[in-house]
């Protein structure tokens, strides 16, 4: 099954003003969907980031990937791994890649453009030994309106809309001025923290195991082992957020800006999803007004696991203050304090594991974190552990190291969704709930519906064969259609933030 | 495409005299050929360990998968860990098994028979729900001739040859007096050192791949991400032996027991095989002699990688002397010592890198390993990793955690050179020459000729689909006729080593 054609369009969707130790979310959240065909026509979707720089690597690498087969997984890391100038590869590899045979492959398209309205990567000539292919893009769209962008992607100041009004809270003190959350869009480069070849190389090997299900006649998480739940159980994940959005009207989620506005919160969630177990993001407020929270919700929903995650927003002291004064509480702490080593120190003195997403984002991070004891709980994520066959290899690295899983949600869509819940199903050891952002996306989606439906908490496993959901065209296009107006280029929630506060920042740790 | 009928197949296959530092190899080899039949009549073949105690193992667990999909390996593994007893199941699970539906299946097989011709699992009964299934086992054959075997599989004391006859080496001291080598058949159990599990559920993993890659029509190698390189090279796997068996005419290999014999060896393996790496097995002679070995080796075919495996027969000095010696003449030093404490000592003061094959058999041993930094290079074996897809899992973590990887080897016969093939092919760390028994079976295979064969010391990776390779039923009757005839049930070198030579111990470190 040989690959033939990949779009890949960027979307783009209401997102709720979800407060976080980094800001802010902006009023649309990001996607790109990638679908792969192939000679036989079939056609696999994958999910990913939707920042452009990632938008850039992700349509450079799709061209390489033209002509090899969907079972090639090694060979389409290698050559994403040579474009994306990844240690050992070299800087000439850069354009070029090499294949099991030895031969050269050349990828000569005529540069990425910055935005689109969809990219299509197609082959156009094949040699009868095959060993060489030729790739242009076609359907590409000039950019489209960026009034509040510039071509870096960091928003130009706005106006600064009356806080209060809008349940934005009000400026605390600034303990530090770091400029993060801006992505720098320019040559490919890898991003050591959190590796960008497997973050582009995600969606080719969720969209290629989609297509190898629906040729097998198999869902996806029968090629990763079979599931063994038939529901993935995910949590509540609650937000401190304001009203609405400074610029619009408030939402339907209503502001959650202290315990009683999170209770709330979380009752509206289980009322209409069913969830068995609650995440708080926290590093929004001092640490005493969520550990507040926290009781809250305990006393509120008795018996469900809680989870905080300040996103390392505290100090080792504060984190340790934190994790004794919530013993009992939490079923574990996420991401406390930034670090491998200051994890290290807060894990030696708290009753509960700790969980993270943040400071072992890598395989490379196991060693250190691993002879450090710095965590309990390795928080899965197929979009930067290089997909689902590669996730699966984590799994057995925690189950070997004594690691317990959860699953990390960023915003995303349906495609996403699923890929998740296969991973899950078929992850013996995955038993915690997972993470999901599918709330606050509201019912928008690219996927047609129906097939993802939760039921007490829990997403049951899709049984037909891939990943069992079907792209919305029509949604695709509206979604697509908003990435091209919405005049956000890359996530910035730092940014977006300081234009209501502009004293805000998102400096590490805070507390 | 559901689980049928699963055949096991002792067999018994020729062995020549090869010397290790547990003995000698007795006159035949065991092998386990287990056959995979689904509802649509494709076949996959799996191959493992032939010892009685693993034969029950199979057997009786191979009946608690009849009626899965070939893709549900995930609760295939969960019901053999069940049955087996494995940790956290609990004794009374020994004879139930969840499905992942939560229903109860039972398994009502008549028990398993010591030995038997060939043992045939079927499904013959399964309620409209599925949920339910009867296993029973039919053409079971009585034992065969048993002449020199107690039910124990221990062999009785035969007479003692005269060793200088055929070569065997004059007694030694005797620095310490330990049984070792025999296995204990009995109730089914659990063994923490080789987990039991793994080994069992080995063989149906790959069978039930070699069936997925027949129904979608690519090689194994395909179902573990492509292959990276289109012929996988061994080494060359030297072996001080005898001339002959001390019963038998001389082999065509002849003596090797001194380092011209050594060298003799090589010389001939190479030429039919053209291996450009060698590896020595150790552990027989003194270290010094071995040394000379690798030596003249080093001599007589410069270039070529040389690897030395004394299987732990040296204590952490005597490992260090000869690493030290063996400076800028080794590749690696192959379990040098035993234990990973003592590796860890050795691996600090020797110059080359230390392999293992015994101190890391399990993933429950690279947290201690890899916190005292035994190892550098892991022999990946996937009839002990719990066969291919988890050795991927494996081949994950070596890469994570910075080890170098090549491929162990037993006395095997063709369906395990295609697995261990595909697999290396697909892992794209293991850069290292594998292990290999093949040049000693000396012809003799279950399988139809012309699929392996070597070129420059590689084997082509076979492209056709599955595991590329066809039983041959002819061969297969004879091989398990042999079984039934030779007399032995279990490998024991000690005990057939001390029928020649009665003061012979396998205890370690020797020296």
């Amino acid at each position: 099954m040989i690959i033939r054609q990949i779009h890949v369009t960027p979307v783009a969707f209401r997102d709720p003003p979800l407060l976080n130790a980094a800001g802010v979310h902006e009023p649309w959240a990001l996607r790109t969907i990638v679908e792969v065909v192939t000679d036989q026509g079939l056609t696999g979707l994958g999910e990913t980031y939707g920042d452009l720089d990632h938008l850039r690597k992700v349509r450079e690498c799709a061209q390489a990937l033209i002509g090899l087969d969907v079972h090639a997984t090694n060979t389409m890391y290698a050559r994403i791994s040579a474009l994306l100038g990844a240690p050992g590869t070299g800087p000439s590899a850069t354009r070029t890649a090499t294949n099991p045979t030895g031969t050269r492959t050349e990828a000569t398209g005529t540069g990425t453009t910055p935005t689109g309205t969809r990219t299509t990567t197609t082959e156009t000539a094949t040699t009868p030994t095959g060993t060489r292919l030729e790739s242009t893009e076609t359907s590409t769209t000039p950019t489209g309106t960026r009034t509040k962008t510039t071509e870096t992607g960091a928003p130009t100041p706005g106006p600064v809309t009356e806080a209060t009004a809008t349940g934005a809270p009000a400026p605390r003190p600034v303990t530090k001025v770091t400029a993060t959350g801006a992505t720098t869009p320019g040559p490919l480069t890898t991003n050591p923290k959190e590796r960008t070849v497997d973050r582009v190389f995600s969606p080719f090997d969720v969209a290629c195991l989609d297509i190898r299900g629906k040729a097998a006649g198999v869902p996806v998480s029968d090629l990763l082992g079979g599931r063994v739940r038939d529901a993935v159980p995910y949590s509540a994940y609650l937000f401190y957020k304001w009203a609405g959005h400074p610029d619009d009207e408030p939402d339907r989620f209503g502001a959650a800006l202290d315990p009683a506005g999170i209770v709330e919160q979380a009752g509206l969630l289980i009322d209409e999803y069913g969830f068995e177990s609650i995440k708080l993001k926290g590093g929004v407020y001092p640490p005493d007004e969520e550990i507040a929270a926290i009781r809250a919700l305990h006393e509120a929903f008795p018996g469900l696991p809680l989870r905080l995650d300040p996103n390392a927003a505290w100090t080792v002291e504060t984190s340790i203050r934190v994790g004794r004064e919530l013993d009992g509480v939490l079923q574990y702490l996420e991401d406390p304090t930034p670090g491998i080593p200051g994890m290290s120190e807060v894990a030696a003195k708290v009753p509960m594991p700790l969980a993270t997403n943040m400071c072992v984002v890598t395989p490379e991070h196991f060693p250190p974190a691993m002879a450090a004891r710095a965590i309990g709980v390795l928080l899965l994520d197929h979009h930067y552990w290089g997909g689902l066959v590669r996730s699966s290899h984590i799994a057995a690295m925690c189950d070997a190291f004594g690691l317990a899983m959860s699953m990390h949600s960023n915003s995303h869509l349906g495609i996403s969704l699923a890929a998740m819940t296969h991973l899950a199903a078929a992850t013996p050891n995955l038993t915690f709930a997972s993470d999901t952002h599918t709330p606050w996306q509201n019912g928008q989606d690219v996927i047609q519906p129906g097939a993802l439906e939760f039921t007490n908490g829990a997403v049951p496993v899709p049984t037909a064969p891939g990943l069992g959901v079907d792209l919305d065209r029509d949604a695709l296009a509206v979604m697509n259609e908003q990435y091209e107006k919405c005049g956000i280029v890359a996530r910035n929630d730092t940014s977006y933030m300081q234009r209501f506060t502009p004293t805000f920042t998102a400096g590490r740790p805070r507390w």
